[in-house]
């Protein structure tokens, strides 16, 4: 298999990676979200994983950066890429529970409230200027975006926003099985509240059953000057929705061959539909002889921190699939 | 009088203007500082100061961007410059007791205790260490840094720091009457603390009696690969002592002609102590017809939130004396 496929025609001299930590109170639910030790720790994942990104180790907590399988966390695929490449992310903190323990550019946003029973990011509009000014200061310090995020939770308020805006969306899971039954019993309610609550505009679908990380990034795509590639999965489709939904330019997504391959969901034909070109990488982790990078193959994990657009930037940076190949085993070999 | 005295030879495609916002509780004890209509309001200045810089102005609060007398704040100086430029500014959150307005880069640290009664910055080591992985990113996308400060009260902590640290230092302040009796005798209570708890070495100094602005510029100076200006009168000297009681580079200091010419202050003596260049600009408030930024001549206000180097900046771009003054103009009016 190619190393990327669809890739975008982008030359860089100044290229940042960001990404967008927040939290969606629905990851709480036993059985949303299998990104932490368990549902309330969930809530930390996305903080312990930017400490693994900046610092190399997470010393703050007695916590390893690897699911109870011993799948790594694609935090350290995204670590990997930052040392290959001398990068230093930046960090924004669109909505956390949690003070996070390295720095963010922070929005003082707040986490996404649970979408069944209440608004579930009442500041939508506000956050969407907040990116809008972020994504002009980071034009004038870069010439390529790439844009990330980590929300736990989150493919199910982006299946609430995707649904929203009219796709007929199935999104992917962090589980190997996707609990699909528990995110359709969410749209389920949350369908009735936007039919009920006349919620109509791009941005009120996203205050009614979003999460803080859409409207940020969104507002920074509106705004960036340069070439923004959204990484991420089904997530960053619901931005690119989002964007199309207010007629603003639809921006290039990327992420990983465990995404478009998920038999549970319909990346590729929802990205379609909205337009979106995609770029899909394919570390070949089945052939590097790590049980737990192997396990992206049989569908755990599959994405998350920007991993799949980091592999892309190396790419694009000259980094041969060889050469990201075995950085990525190095780095997530230090862990064990 | 020259515009610039003392100029840096620097050239710069990617420049970058920071400016790092934090509380002391100094600034709250009644006569310490007349940055805000009141002392317990000095404590929202910077936020309000950064909220005026970036949104070019203030709606938030019913508040003025002037000082009593109708002082224009030195934020819409930073404002005028950045429109000029055409440049983002990026706020750091240093401690701050209020939540910003606008995104911050968050280091998320408290704001400085008064360091009569106890450690003012008792994570003063980690707020180095941060402002090092600040300054690592910085350099990641600029080649310049012009790096500003906004701490009420802070040049009461920073008479405590270059004191601590040797020097025999008399330090400017933003009333026309210097408040000296007051920051004197914090000094002198300071000064036991200091002998008593056996302080030596630079970081206990700043943990003792400085405010957490002092720490995270240090350590954004210290990784910082590009050039790097420091903006501001007397602060921005306790930056610089710092950095040279821990045997790192000094680096320049930009300041106005209003800061050097206080007769209450030794501002060029102390520089030259510790050694660093210093820029001083004279950008002619007396001769523009305003009152208001007349009275800097007569020495209120006189440098704040980065002004000096701001304009420093915009002169090394290449924008003329005459095109500075009458930008600053222009944006002072459109608030009046």
């Amino acid at each position: 298999m190619a190393f990327v496929t669809g890739s975008p025609e982008i030359r860089t001299e100044r290229p940042l990676f960001c990404s967008i930590l927040a939290n969606t109170l629905l990851s709480v639910v036993p059985g949303i979200s299998g990104a932490g030790p368990s549902p309330e720790k969930t809530l930390l994942t996305p903080i312990l994983d930017a400490e693994l990104i900046a610092c190399g180790k997470i010393s703050s907590m007695p916590m390893r950066p690897d699911t109870p399988t011993g799948c790594p966390t694609p935090a350290s695929i995204t670590r990997a890429i930052m040392e290959l490449c001398g990068l230093s992310p930046l960090f924004i903190n669109g909505g956390l529970a949690h003070t996070p323990t390295v720095p963010c550019l922070d929005t003082y946003g707040s986490p996404g409230e649970d979408p069944r029973f209440r608004d579930a990011v009442p500041a939508a509009g506000a956050l969407f200027r907040k990116g809008r000014s972020i994504g002009m200061f980071l034009g004038n310090v870069s010439d390529l975006l790439v844009l990330g995020e980590w929300v736990p939770g989150g493919t199910t308020t982006s299946l609430c926003i995707l649904r929203g805006l009219g796709y007929d969306a199935l999104v992917s899971s962090s589980y190997v099985r996707n609990p699909v039954r528990m995110k359709e019993e969410v749209w389920g309610i949350v369908e009735r509240r936007l039919r009920e609550g006349g919620y109509r505009a791009p941005l009120d679908i996203v205050r009614c059953c979003g999460d803080p990380m859409i409207p940020i990034a969104a507002g920074i795509a509106a705004t960036y000057p340069g070439s923004v590639i959204l990484a991420g999965g089904t997530q960053m489709l619901s931005v690119a929705a989002l964007l199309k939904g207010m007629n603003l330019p639809v921006p290039f997504v990327a992420t990983t061959c465990y995404v478009r391959d998920d038999p549970s969901a319909n990346f590729a034909e929802v990205a379609g539909m909205i337009g979106s070109p995609v770029s899909y990488v394919d570390p070949g982790f089945g052939e590097l002889g790590h049980s737990g990078l192997a396990r992206y193959c049989i569908g755990e994990v599959k994405e998350g921190m920007g991993a799949g657009g980091a592999m892309l930037l190396a790419w694009l940076m000259g980094h041969s699939p060889d050469t990201i190949r075995n950085r990525i085993l190095h780095t997530v070999h230090g862990y064990a």
